[in-house]
């Protein structure tokens, strides 16, 4: 029998039943009981009509119920769909009708678009209401489910079966859909668990429907451990959190980080239980990692690489954020190969480069995703012998060490989100008022990078940043909108007639 | 892309190609050395005609060249299909014409065998020469191998692609190919990793043939460590190879870690460097283990349980060897199941039984075996549902803790090796003297099982131990003969007709 992503449930059942499964609030849940919900929420999907390989969404704050929606959604055998929050109805639309999601789960706090896309839908969306009191006219109460469903076996979907769909953005301003199986995940949540060694207990502060909680979700069941979820990021909240329920291990983006101990309630609250600090999504300063460091002292610092299409590739163990191991200059790398991943450097022709050089990152092993649903052609055009080829580019020093130089897809990452420039471009260029458009990452001491458009106006058009954000809010989320703009008569163009965006860059980062 | 196992080589390249990879004497390859060597060895066989899936043999002591070996086997395409070097020519020849191996690598100890199963197969066997000097006739040289092939690219075989072929004794006296996908043996790898933590340089003590250290050596290619070879073990040289070369990490069975630490020379030397100490095949006595924490203050004690058929399944972590943690009273159990592993005990009806019943151990996960090779019968008869009926008897603990209780399959573990009692009945038989015959395990202080026969002689028939013995060499390796024997009128039979070998291991214990 292959990896299946369901086997750390069965073995919690017979290794810590009663061990505390799932924390919210004060809602707890043992194993056992996590186990029973589980199976009788896939005897409710079943009954509704979940057939093998169905995607169901979810859109949600984090909670114990995401927990179940997605080992439940597994052990009906279902493909598990988890919907980014932060995204515009008409993005999530695009990833409904694309995936062909005909079940979701919606909390209290979705609900109104919920209600929104069931409006649109009619009889193609049916909604799972988790919140409290009676579910909107046309949805199923979640606990409803559960109580008048059978607990049903584990359909034990296994291999290369899908397990996850999750969407991204996408450098033609279309999401596309990733799809894992259940050796992809499982292998990612093995190479995590070696290389971080996680603790019994774990904080899910970052949200449950990206890559990066998912697969410390999983290398935690791997554990049998205890998951604490937080619902939105909040950083007193999340404090509280690691004093009342002795967290153990957390994942944070270094802006979080910078929150949690930047924050004046921090010092009046025990956090000596916390034993790790997993980052991600982009290198720390050195200046953040001092105070971090400072503020917690019982704490290792490890670091994580990889693109939703690859889950984790490359970790940074704790002894690099140590005073011996950062003599070694390698804390501004994102650290090396997992033991189950490749990584190479590549030039334009293909072939693989030497230590030091410059290139395009590619990444390769049993975490790389399956392909982009229903999407041969771009599938092909990424994976080619076996080899994800990430669009980032960067060197390898002579230990094997990654570090990243650029993003050859122009994507920027802004508070630990990945934003496509091309989708951006796509809603600003709908607007009335502008002739072209760039869109660029300009450095930002808050979010890491934030958004920037370089807008040419039609002849005597107008157009201000509030015009502009309400404007691209209509198609896209609000973290992807541009937080700054400048206005140009031309934007600088190739002799091949395309953007120079390495041009505007270099202006943007002389002015910071 | 799948596991492949030869992904740890490619990635030590990029990140530690000085790092010295194999050492044997005064010889050592660093991994740049070691992979150029692979590489060519694997031209080497596809120059003398190794399809993709040929399975490649090796009759031979540990050495670096049986690392070359393995990874080079894979490099090329092939299956490796290393032989127990303890077994007697009439079984290695069943092994070869089973598996259809038609190369096979021979080291100097071995040559007198090598040569009298070329006698034997003539055209159907190309012997590859490791020793020293020239090669006999009719053997390839494997240095010249070397010298005069090109360095060829790894054919990138993976996931369920057969990677290595074991053979065991078994139940009809008939051995049985295992076939270990690359999956299976990279799963292995990894929950070894995961489990007990290895660290830089591994002794391999074990003979490499084994599934206990070849899953060891996977493990510590996973890591880009460097890897000992001590030709047969020794407990005098396995003591001076840990000194001289401060090795970290080495696999023992019990019997073996006793020999070393009552060697008179044991005291004579500085093994501090070692930071693991991992048995397997047999729970450690109390005793012994006290002695061998004392002997080894620096090192921490780790235990696996696994089958030939299914890799490692259980470990039983440091701490359980630790005064806090035997405390818990687990040091005689197996442990549990690894992070990639499901284990359940079942009655005779097949169903799951509840902690602390005694029924029969399954086995579920994705480094079980993908079956026997050419037997579907046989694998469909142990392998069903995904699980491997291991034939053992045992129960867990509330706790899920694996306690071995008997072994169904009538089995012996004598010094680490598996004997089943059918094949040694079947030598026996064929003795003219022996009327009936039955093979058990009984107590011993230095193998911790011996085999012992019970035999009925024909009327005025006459037989000795060591005309038994003798006989017995003829057909079966020298530590499946007994060690022991008795003489009894008739055997005790069930009403069924069945020996009742419960009552004669009773009387068997009761003498000891």
């Amino acid at each position: 029998m292959p990896f299946y992503l369901t086997q750390s449930l069965h073995t919690a059942l017979r290794q810590s039943p009663e061990r505390i499964a799932t924390i919210h609030g004060e809602r707890r849940h043992s194993y056992r009981e996590f186990a029973a919900r589980v199976a009788r929420f896939a005897g409710g999907l079943r009954n509704i009509g979940l057939q093998p390989g169905d995607r169901v969404g979810m859109l949600s704050l984090n909670s114990d119920i995401f927990l179940e929606y997605i080992i439940g959604t597994l052990w009906a055998g279902g493909i598990a769909n988890p919907i980014n929050i932060r995204w515009a109805e008409a993005e999530i639309l695009a990833s409904l009708d694309d995936s062909g999601t005909r079940l979701m789960l919606v909390d209290d706090m979705f609900r109104p678009v919920a209600e929104a896309l069931c409006l649109r839908l009619g009889s193609a969306l049916q909604c799972i209401y988790t919140g409290t009191g009676a579910p909107p006219p046309g949805m199923i109460s979640y606990e409803a489910l559960l109580a008048e469903s059978p607990a049903v076996d584990d359909a034990f979907r296994h291999g290369d079966d899908p397990a996850l769909l999750l969407y991204t953005g996408g450098t033609t301003g279309k999401p596309k859909g990733v799809v894992f199986s259940h050796t992809n995940m499982a292998s990612a949540a093995l190479a995590m668990r070696l290389a971080s060694g996680t603790g019994p207990i774990y904080l899910h502060a970052a949200p449950m429907f990206h890559m990066g909680d998912l697969q410390m979700m999983f290398a935690h069941f791997l554990g049998g451990g205890t998951h604490v979820a937080l619902p939105g990021f909040d950083p007193l909240k999340a404090i509280i959190m690691i004093g009342q329920e002795r967290v153990s291990d957390v994942l944070l983006a270094p802006t979080m980080m910078n929150m949690i101990i930047s924050h004046p309630e921090f010092s009046k609250h025990d956090l000596s239980s916390l034993s790790q600090l997993f980052y991600g999504t982009s290198p720390i300063t050195g200046a953040l990692l001092d105070r971090a460091i400072q503020a917690f002292p019982s704490a290792s610092f490890v670091q994580g690489f990889g693109m939703t299409e690859t889950a984790i590739s490359t970790m940074l163990p704790a002894y690099y954020h140590t005073p011996a191991g950062r003599a070694e200059g390698k804390l501004r790398s994102a650290g090396r190969a997992c033991a189950h991943t490749e990584i190479k450097i590549i030039g334009a022709d293909g072939a693989e480069l030497p230590a030091g050089q410059v290139g395009e990152i590619a990444i390769r092993g049993p975490s790389v995703m399956l392909g982009y649903w229903n999407k041969p052609e771009e599938t092909a055009s990424v994976l080619r012998g076996g080899w994800m080829h990430t669009g980032d580019g960067g060197y390898q020093d002579e230990d094997g060490f990654l570090f990243i130089v650029d993003r050859l897809k122009d994507m920027i990452v802004t508070g630990g989100e990945n934003v496509y420039s091309g989708e951006v471009e796509n809603a600003i260029s709908q607007h009335p008022s502008v002739a072209a458009c760039a869109v660029i990452a300009v450095p930002d001491e808050q979010w890491g990078e934030r958004v920037h458009a370089v807008i040419v106006l039609k002849q005597e058009a107008e157009l201000n940043k509030e015009e502009l954000q309400a404007h691209c809010r209509r198609f896209i989320a609000g973290y992807k909108c541009p937080r700054s703009l400048e206005f140009r008569n031309e934007l600088p163009l190739s002799a091949a007639g395309k953007v120079l965006k390495s041009q505007l860059r270099q202006e943007a980062r002389g002015r910071h």
